[in-house]
């Protein structure tokens, strides 16, 4: 689990989250992690799949693990799902 | 693999696919697949977690895959994003 990294996914197009994760795995990363919440979670595939299939075609995938996080916001807590992709050589 | 369903996520509320699926298993599925493509897969994710963590505790997760799909439209082919999330006791 050394040269672990991990990319959070928010709203900027994807290209940018692709650009992040190919350049952990340049500067020598084994595995990196994608993660996001809500919406984000749709990009988060298309990170992990841009990247396999156009960039890095020796990187597969490794693991997918989805969750349900509590987030205390002004207007109390609400419960929001998670996904965690882990891509790696 | 008998007895399996499959529920599509589009665009419609969360607890309409929860009802979906509930439904699927009450009626005997022992396995039920989600499946999504594009903005839809965020969605996927809130149907399988509410399920097994609000509806049923004893349906856990079995299997989650990640692919490309090609699409053919007016304007010419493009790739999306799909996720598949299987679930069952």
């Amino acid at each position: 689990m050394e040269n672990d990294d991990v990319v959070f996914i928010g709203n900027k197009p994807v290209m940018n989250y692709v650009l992040a994760v190919v350049t952990q795995f340049s500067s020598g990363a084994n595995n990196v992690t994608i993660k996001a919440r809500c919406r984000a979670i749709s990009r988060t595939v298309d990170v992990a799949e841009v990247v396999r299939k156009r960039f890095l075609e020796d990187v597969e995938l490794k693991d997918i693990l989805i969750s349900t996080e509590k987030i205390t916001s002004d207007r109390g807590e609400s419960n929001v799902s998670a996904m965690e992709i882990t891509i790696g050589k």
